[in-house]
Protein backbone atom coordinates (compact mmCIF):
# COMPACT_ATOMS: atom_id res chain seq x y z
CA UNK A 1 0.00 0.00 0.00
CA UNK A 2 1.43 3.37 -1.01
CA UNK A 3 0.24 6.92 -0.38
CA UNK A 4 -2.02 6.71 -4.09
CA UNK A 5 -4.14 3.88 -2.63
CA UNK A 6 -4.53 4.81 1.28
CA UNK A 7 -6.83 7.40 2.57
CA UNK A 8 -6.24 9.35 4.94
CA UNK A 9 -9.20 7.31 7.11
CA UNK A 10 -6.94 4.18 6.91
CA UNK A 11 -3.65 6.06 8.31
CA UNK A 12 -5.81 7.08 10.97
CA UNK A 13 -7.26 3.78 11.57
CA UNK A 14 -3.70 1.93 12.37
CA UNK A 15 -3.36 4.43 14.77
CA UNK A 16 -6.12 4.14 16.90
CA UNK A 17 -5.38 0.26 16.72
CA UNK A 18 -1.98 0.32 18.10
CA UNK A 19 -3.51 2.93 20.86
CA UNK A 20 -6.42 0.83 21.71
CA UNK A 21 -4.53 -2.42 21.41
CA UNK A 22 -2.36 -1.19 24.34
CA UNK A 23 -5.12 1.06 26.26
CA UNK A 24 -2.74 3.93 26.04
CA UNK A 25 -6.06 6.52 25.54
CA UNK A 26 -5.42 8.03 28.84
CA UNK A 27 -2.10 8.67 27.96
CA UNK A 28 -3.39 10.36 24.81
CA UNK A 29 -4.49 13.78 25.64
CA UNK A 30 -3.80 16.63 23.46
CA UNK A 31 -1.42 17.99 25.49
CA UNK A 32 0.55 15.22 25.96
CA UNK A 33 0.30 14.21 22.18
CA UNK A 34 1.62 18.18 21.01
CA UNK A 35 4.48 17.72 23.22
CA UNK A 36 4.93 14.37 21.85
CA UNK A 37 5.21 15.70 18.42
CA UNK A 38 7.10 18.70 19.14
CA UNK A 39 9.69 16.03 20.50
CA UNK A 40 9.69 14.27 17.55
CA UNK A 41 10.33 17.26 15.16
CA UNK A 42 13.37 17.52 17.52
CA UNK A 43 14.59 14.34 16.60
CA UNK A 44 13.60 14.71 12.97
CA UNK A 45 15.82 17.80 12.63
CA UNK A 46 18.65 16.39 14.24
CA UNK A 47 19.42 14.83 10.65
CA UNK A 48 19.58 18.40 9.56
CA UNK A 49 21.01 19.67 12.27
CA UNK A 50 25.30 20.68 11.45
CA UNK A 51 24.26 20.67 7.53
CA UNK A 52 24.59 23.06 5.07
CA UNK A 53 21.65 23.20 2.66
CA UNK A 54 23.47 22.17 0.07
CA UNK A 55 24.30 19.17 2.28
CA UNK A 56 20.59 18.80 3.21
CA UNK A 57 19.49 19.09 -0.08
CA UNK A 58 21.39 15.66 -0.34
CA UNK A 59 20.37 13.57 1.85
CA UNK A 60 17.53 11.79 0.32
CA UNK A 61 20.03 10.57 -2.73
CA UNK A 62 21.08 8.44 0.33
CA UNK A 63 19.00 5.38 1.08
CA UNK A 64 20.10 4.86 4.67
CA UNK A 65 19.73 8.50 5.50
CA UNK A 66 16.62 8.46 3.51
CA UNK A 67 14.92 6.10 5.40
CA UNK A 68 16.04 7.49 8.86
CA UNK A 69 14.42 10.54 7.96
CA UNK A 70 11.42 8.61 7.03
CA UNK A 71 11.23 6.80 10.42
CA UNK A 72 11.18 10.48 11.90
CA UNK A 73 9.13 11.32 9.63
CA UNK A 74 6.18 8.80 10.50
CA UNK A 75 6.55 9.53 13.84
CA UNK A 76 5.91 12.73 13.67
CA UNK A 77 2.66 11.90 11.20
CA UNK A 78 1.78 9.49 13.84
CA UNK A 79 1.23 11.86 16.67
CA UNK A 80 -1.04 14.17 14.00
CA UNK A 81 -2.93 11.19 13.01
CA UNK A 82 -3.47 10.63 17.15
CA UNK A 83 -4.49 14.37 17.65
CA UNK A 84 -7.21 14.17 14.80
CA UNK A 85 -8.10 10.75 16.61
CA UNK A 86 -7.99 11.84 19.83
CA UNK A 87 -10.02 15.45 19.11
CA UNK A 88 -12.36 14.41 16.48
CA UNK A 89 -10.49 16.29 13.70
CA UNK A 90 -11.12 15.73 10.07
CA UNK A 91 -7.44 16.29 8.90
CA UNK A 92 -8.49 17.03 5.00
CA UNK A 93 -11.17 19.75 6.05
CA UNK A 94 -9.19 21.08 8.01
CA UNK A 95 -5.94 21.20 5.90
CA UNK A 96 -8.21 22.64 2.82
CA UNK A 97 -9.63 25.26 4.26
CA UNK A 98 -6.30 26.41 6.23
CA UNK A 99 -4.74 26.17 2.41
CA UNK A 100 -7.47 28.63 1.35
CA UNK A 101 -6.11 31.22 4.13
CA UNK A 102 -2.84 30.32 3.27
CA UNK A 103 -3.58 31.48 -0.44
CA UNK A 104 -5.46 35.05 0.77
CA UNK A 105 -2.15 35.44 3.04
CA UNK A 106 0.14 34.76 -0.13
CA UNK A 107 -1.29 35.20 -3.05
CA UNK A 108 0.37 33.18 -6.02
CA UNK A 109 2.29 35.81 -8.25
CA UNK B 1 -13.99 15.86 0.98
CA UNK B 2 -13.24 14.25 4.30
CA UNK B 3 -10.29 11.81 5.54
CA UNK B 4 -12.63 8.99 4.42
CA UNK B 5 -12.22 9.96 0.29
CA UNK B 6 -8.82 10.95 0.46
CA UNK B 7 -6.17 9.97 -0.30
CA UNK B 8 -2.52 10.72 1.23
CA UNK B 9 -1.63 11.47 -2.50
CA UNK B 10 -4.20 14.29 -3.13
CA UNK B 11 -2.65 15.61 0.27
CA UNK B 12 0.23 16.03 -0.85
CA UNK B 13 -0.99 17.13 -4.26
CA UNK B 14 -2.41 19.97 -2.35
CA UNK B 15 0.68 21.14 -0.67
CA UNK B 16 2.92 20.00 -4.14
CA UNK B 17 0.46 22.75 -6.22
CA UNK B 18 0.56 25.95 -3.44
CA UNK B 19 4.35 25.51 -3.91
CA UNK B 20 4.70 25.33 -7.22
CA UNK B 21 2.46 27.92 -7.95
CA UNK B 22 4.47 30.62 -5.63
CA UNK B 23 8.11 29.19 -6.80
CA UNK B 24 8.98 28.42 -3.61
CA UNK B 25 10.71 25.11 -4.27
CA UNK B 26 14.39 26.86 -3.33
CA UNK B 27 12.56 27.75 0.36
CA UNK B 28 11.84 23.96 0.33
CA UNK B 29 15.05 22.86 1.52
CA UNK B 30 14.61 19.76 3.88
CA UNK B 31 16.69 21.86 6.58
CA UNK B 32 14.74 24.81 6.47
CA UNK B 33 11.48 22.62 6.35
CA UNK B 34 12.21 20.46 9.56
CA UNK B 35 12.73 23.74 11.65
CA UNK B 36 9.22 24.56 9.92
CA UNK B 37 6.76 21.79 11.36
CA UNK B 38 9.29 22.20 14.92
CA UNK B 39 8.09 26.10 14.68
CA UNK B 40 4.25 24.96 13.86
CA UNK B 41 4.65 22.04 16.47
CA UNK B 42 5.17 24.91 19.47
CA UNK B 43 2.66 26.88 17.87
CA UNK B 44 0.14 23.81 18.72
CA UNK B 45 1.42 23.52 21.61
CA UNK B 46 0.88 26.90 23.05
CA UNK B 47 -3.05 25.82 22.97
CA UNK B 48 -2.19 23.62 26.02
CA UNK B 49 0.71 25.13 27.72
CA UNK B 50 -1.14 26.20 31.01
CA UNK B 51 -3.92 23.74 30.94
CA UNK B 52 -4.54 20.75 33.62
CA UNK B 53 -4.37 17.37 31.10
CA UNK B 54 -8.54 17.53 32.28
CA UNK B 55 -8.75 21.19 30.71
CA UNK B 56 -6.82 19.66 27.61
CA UNK B 57 -9.32 17.03 27.41
CA UNK B 58 -11.73 19.30 26.89
CA UNK B 59 -10.82 21.76 24.37
CA UNK B 60 -12.15 19.51 21.52
CA UNK B 61 -15.65 20.60 23.19
CA UNK B 62 -15.25 23.71 22.72
CA UNK B 63 -15.60 24.64 18.43
CA UNK B 64 -13.72 27.58 18.40
CA UNK B 65 -10.71 26.60 20.31
CA UNK B 66 -10.84 23.43 18.13
CA UNK B 67 -10.95 24.69 15.02
CA UNK B 68 -7.73 26.59 16.29
CA UNK B 69 -5.98 23.61 16.95
CA UNK B 70 -7.28 22.47 14.02
CA UNK B 71 -5.51 25.63 12.09
CA UNK B 72 -1.58 24.61 13.78
CA UNK B 73 -1.96 20.52 12.91
CA UNK B 74 -3.22 21.86 9.68
CA UNK B 75 0.15 24.05 8.76
CA UNK B 76 1.87 20.76 10.98
CA UNK B 77 0.55 18.43 8.23
CA UNK B 78 1.24 20.71 5.56
CA UNK B 79 4.94 20.69 6.61
CA UNK B 80 5.06 16.54 7.13
CA UNK B 81 3.70 16.27 3.51
CA UNK B 82 6.07 19.03 2.13
CA UNK B 83 9.18 17.27 3.09
CA UNK B 84 7.68 13.82 1.75
CA UNK B 85 7.24 15.87 -1.66
CA UNK B 86 10.81 17.25 -1.45
CA UNK B 87 12.89 14.30 -0.43
CA UNK B 88 10.18 11.59 -2.65
CA UNK B 89 9.21 9.67 0.48
CA UNK B 90 6.11 7.40 0.72
CA UNK B 91 4.39 8.66 4.27
CA UNK B 92 2.19 5.38 4.12
CA UNK B 93 5.08 2.52 3.68
CA UNK B 94 6.97 4.70 6.27
CA UNK B 95 4.33 4.74 8.50
CA UNK B 96 3.41 1.62 8.20
CA UNK B 97 6.94 -0.05 8.65
CA UNK B 98 7.47 2.13 11.54
CA UNK B 99 4.33 0.77 13.38
CA UNK B 100 5.64 -2.51 12.74
CA UNK B 101 9.34 -1.79 14.68
CA UNK B 102 7.11 -0.12 17.33
CA UNK B 103 4.57 -3.13 17.55
CA UNK B 104 8.05 -4.93 18.87
CA UNK B 105 9.28 -2.44 20.91
CA UNK B 106 6.00 -2.04 22.55
CA UNK B 107 3.97 -5.55 22.58
CA UNK B 108 0.16 -5.40 23.13
CA UNK B 109 -1.02 -6.67 26.20
CA UNK C 1 24.45 45.94 34.49
CA UNK C 2 25.83 43.28 31.97
CA UNK C 3 26.72 39.80 31.69
CA UNK C 4 30.37 40.75 33.06
CA UNK C 5 28.94 41.89 36.39
CA UNK C 6 26.12 40.12 36.93
CA UNK C 7 25.67 36.62 38.72
CA UNK C 8 23.27 33.46 37.40
CA UNK C 9 21.92 33.86 40.69
CA UNK C 10 20.84 37.37 40.27
CA UNK C 11 19.22 36.57 36.93
CA UNK C 12 17.13 33.84 38.88
CA UNK C 13 15.60 36.39 41.22
CA UNK C 14 14.51 38.52 38.64
CA UNK C 15 12.22 35.59 36.95
CA UNK C 16 11.52 34.42 40.19
CA UNK C 17 10.29 37.80 41.59
CA UNK C 18 8.38 38.25 38.57
CA UNK C 19 7.21 34.93 38.98
CA UNK C 20 5.90 35.62 42.86
CA UNK C 21 4.46 38.66 42.29
CA UNK C 22 1.92 38.10 39.27
CA UNK C 23 1.31 34.53 41.62
CA UNK C 24 2.41 32.37 38.85
CA UNK C 25 3.59 29.73 41.21
CA UNK C 26 1.41 26.90 40.42
CA UNK C 27 1.32 27.53 36.26
CA UNK C 28 5.13 27.19 36.88
CA UNK C 29 5.07 23.38 37.17
CA UNK C 30 7.99 21.77 34.86
CA UNK C 31 6.25 20.42 32.46
CA UNK C 32 4.14 23.37 31.16
CA UNK C 33 7.64 25.43 31.42
CA UNK C 34 9.44 23.08 29.57
CA UNK C 35 6.54 22.98 26.96
CA UNK C 36 7.23 27.46 27.12
CA UNK C 37 10.97 26.62 26.75
CA UNK C 38 10.53 24.56 23.13
CA UNK C 39 7.40 26.92 21.90
CA UNK C 40 10.05 30.14 22.53
CA UNK C 41 12.62 28.27 21.20
CA UNK C 42 10.45 27.63 17.72
CA UNK C 43 10.04 31.62 17.74
CA UNK C 44 13.42 32.00 18.11
CA UNK C 45 13.77 29.48 15.25
CA UNK C 46 11.42 32.17 12.76
CA UNK C 47 14.16 34.08 12.82
CA UNK C 48 15.98 31.88 11.03
CA UNK C 49 13.80 29.62 9.05
CA UNK C 50 14.36 30.38 5.45
CA UNK C 51 17.17 31.89 5.57
CA UNK C 52 21.10 30.34 4.35
CA UNK C 53 23.39 29.88 6.28
CA UNK C 54 25.23 33.03 4.77
CA UNK C 55 22.37 35.02 5.17
CA UNK C 56 22.13 34.20 9.16
CA UNK C 57 25.26 34.96 10.20
CA UNK C 58 24.50 38.42 9.30
CA UNK C 59 21.71 38.93 10.87
CA UNK C 60 23.75 40.12 14.08
CA UNK C 61 24.71 42.87 11.90
CA UNK C 62 21.50 44.59 11.45
CA UNK C 63 20.49 46.51 15.08
CA UNK C 64 16.90 45.83 14.55
CA UNK C 65 16.76 41.97 14.14
CA UNK C 66 19.44 41.26 16.51
CA UNK C 67 17.19 42.71 19.09
CA UNK C 68 14.31 41.02 18.02
CA UNK C 69 16.14 38.01 18.44
CA UNK C 70 18.10 39.04 21.92
CA UNK C 71 14.03 39.37 22.91
CA UNK C 72 13.37 35.50 22.06
CA UNK C 73 16.92 34.48 23.54
CA UNK C 74 15.77 36.29 26.35
CA UNK C 75 12.13 34.35 26.44
CA UNK C 76 14.34 31.30 26.17
CA UNK C 77 16.28 32.30 29.15
CA UNK C 78 13.88 33.17 31.26
CA UNK C 79 12.32 29.52 31.19
CA UNK C 80 15.78 27.88 32.14
CA UNK C 81 15.62 30.00 34.81
CA UNK C 82 12.39 29.33 36.11
CA UNK C 83 12.65 25.45 35.58
CA UNK C 84 15.90 25.98 38.01
CA UNK C 85 13.96 27.66 40.03
CA UNK C 86 10.80 25.08 39.99
CA UNK C 87 13.58 22.32 40.91
CA UNK C 88 15.98 24.45 42.77
CA UNK C 89 18.70 22.98 40.07
CA UNK C 90 22.03 25.05 40.25
CA UNK C 91 22.91 25.84 36.65
CA UNK C 92 26.31 26.41 36.89
CA UNK C 93 27.28 23.47 38.86
CA UNK C 94 24.99 21.25 35.93
CA UNK C 95 26.42 22.95 33.27
CA UNK C 96 30.18 22.64 34.42
CA UNK C 97 29.73 18.68 35.05
CA UNK C 98 27.93 18.36 31.45
CA UNK C 99 30.81 20.14 30.00
CA UNK C 100 33.44 17.50 31.72
CA UNK C 101 30.88 14.54 30.29
CA UNK C 102 30.87 16.03 26.69
CA UNK C 103 35.02 17.28 26.63
CA UNK C 104 34.98 13.04 27.44
CA UNK C 105 32.58 12.61 24.63
CA UNK C 106 34.25 15.01 22.24
CA UNK C 107 38.08 15.34 22.74
CA UNK C 108 39.50 18.64 22.09
CA UNK C 109 42.13 18.03 18.36
CA UNK D 1 31.35 27.39 42.10
CA UNK D 2 27.46 27.66 41.98
CA UNK D 3 24.94 30.28 40.80
CA UNK D 4 25.44 32.49 43.55
CA UNK D 5 29.39 33.58 42.46
CA UNK D 6 29.23 32.87 39.00
CA UNK D 7 28.95 35.50 36.31
CA UNK D 8 27.00 35.42 33.52
CA UNK D 9 30.21 36.26 31.87
CA UNK D 10 32.38 33.44 33.02
CA UNK D 11 29.62 30.71 31.65
CA UNK D 12 29.67 32.25 28.33
CA UNK D 13 33.39 31.55 28.12
CA UNK D 14 33.02 28.19 29.24
CA UNK D 15 31.30 27.46 26.58
CA UNK D 16 33.28 29.34 24.24
CA UNK D 17 36.68 27.76 25.37
CA UNK D 18 35.04 24.52 24.38
CA UNK D 19 33.91 26.10 21.33
CA UNK D 20 37.24 27.58 20.40
CA UNK D 21 39.44 24.26 21.53
CA UNK D 22 37.14 21.79 19.00
CA UNK D 23 37.35 24.70 15.97
CA UNK D 24 33.71 24.64 15.62
CA UNK D 25 32.74 28.18 14.97
CA UNK D 26 32.20 27.44 11.32
CA UNK D 27 29.40 25.30 13.07
CA UNK D 28 28.16 27.64 15.59
CA UNK D 29 26.14 29.51 13.31
CA UNK D 30 23.03 31.29 14.41
CA UNK D 31 20.57 28.98 12.08
CA UNK D 32 22.22 25.81 13.30
CA UNK D 33 22.63 27.00 16.92
CA UNK D 34 18.75 27.70 17.11
CA UNK D 35 17.82 24.40 15.51
CA UNK D 36 20.34 22.72 18.50
CA UNK D 37 18.24 24.57 21.46
CA UNK D 38 14.43 23.42 20.00
CA UNK D 39 16.33 19.78 19.64
CA UNK D 40 17.26 19.96 23.23
CA UNK D 41 14.35 21.34 24.48
CA UNK D 42 12.59 18.30 22.75
CA UNK D 43 14.65 16.24 25.13
CA UNK D 44 14.10 18.07 28.03
CA UNK D 45 10.36 17.83 27.27
CA UNK D 46 11.17 13.93 27.28
CA UNK D 47 11.21 13.71 31.02
CA UNK D 48 7.38 15.00 31.56
CA UNK D 49 5.96 13.94 28.43
CA UNK D 50 3.82 11.55 30.02
CA UNK D 51 3.80 12.84 33.41
CA UNK D 52 0.38 14.54 35.24
CA UNK D 53 1.19 18.23 36.46
CA UNK D 54 1.93 16.16 39.67
CA UNK D 55 3.64 13.53 38.87
CA UNK D 56 5.50 16.41 36.89
CA UNK D 57 6.22 18.56 40.27
CA UNK D 58 7.71 15.29 42.02
CA UNK D 59 10.44 14.61 39.55
CA UNK D 60 12.64 17.04 41.62
CA UNK D 61 11.89 15.19 44.51
CA UNK D 62 14.04 12.17 43.08
CA UNK D 63 18.12 12.80 42.98
CA UNK D 64 18.57 10.59 39.62
CA UNK D 65 15.77 12.31 37.42
CA UNK D 66 16.29 15.64 39.21
CA UNK D 67 20.16 14.95 37.74
CA UNK D 68 18.94 13.92 33.95
CA UNK D 69 16.95 17.44 33.82
CA UNK D 70 20.00 19.16 35.39
CA UNK D 71 22.00 17.76 32.22
CA UNK D 72 19.07 18.22 29.44
CA UNK D 73 18.72 22.05 31.05
CA UNK D 74 22.91 22.06 30.56
CA UNK D 75 22.75 21.75 27.07
CA UNK D 76 19.51 23.50 26.60
CA UNK D 77 21.79 26.78 28.21
CA UNK D 78 24.79 25.67 26.88
CA UNK D 79 23.11 26.76 23.43
CA UNK D 80 21.78 30.01 24.50
CA UNK D 81 25.29 30.86 25.82
CA UNK D 82 26.59 30.19 22.34
CA UNK D 83 24.02 31.96 20.24
CA UNK D 84 24.81 34.99 22.85
CA UNK D 85 28.44 34.63 21.98
CA UNK D 86 28.30 34.17 18.38
CA UNK D 87 26.19 37.34 17.96
CA UNK D 88 27.41 39.16 20.67
CA UNK D 89 23.89 39.69 22.54
CA UNK D 90 24.58 40.84 26.00
CA UNK D 91 21.71 38.26 28.03
CA UNK D 92 21.63 40.47 30.89
CA UNK D 93 20.56 43.42 29.19
CA UNK D 94 18.31 41.37 26.76
CA UNK D 95 16.79 39.53 30.04
CA UNK D 96 16.34 43.05 32.30
CA UNK D 97 14.78 44.68 28.84
CA UNK D 98 12.47 41.87 28.10
CA UNK D 99 11.19 41.64 31.76
CA UNK D 100 10.13 45.49 31.63
CA UNK D 101 8.11 44.92 28.56
CA UNK D 102 6.76 41.93 29.75
CA UNK D 103 6.11 43.69 33.60
CA UNK D 104 3.93 46.45 30.96
CA UNK D 105 2.11 43.35 29.42
CA UNK D 106 1.24 41.54 32.54
CA UNK D 107 1.13 44.10 35.24
CA UNK D 108 1.20 42.29 39.10
CA UNK D 109 -2.24 42.25 41.21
Amino acid sequence: MTDQETTVAQLRDVVERFVAERNWHSFHNPKNLSMSLAIEAGELMEHFQWLSLDEAALVAADPKRKHDVGEELSDCLAYILAIANAMEIDLTEALKAKMIRNAVKYPAS
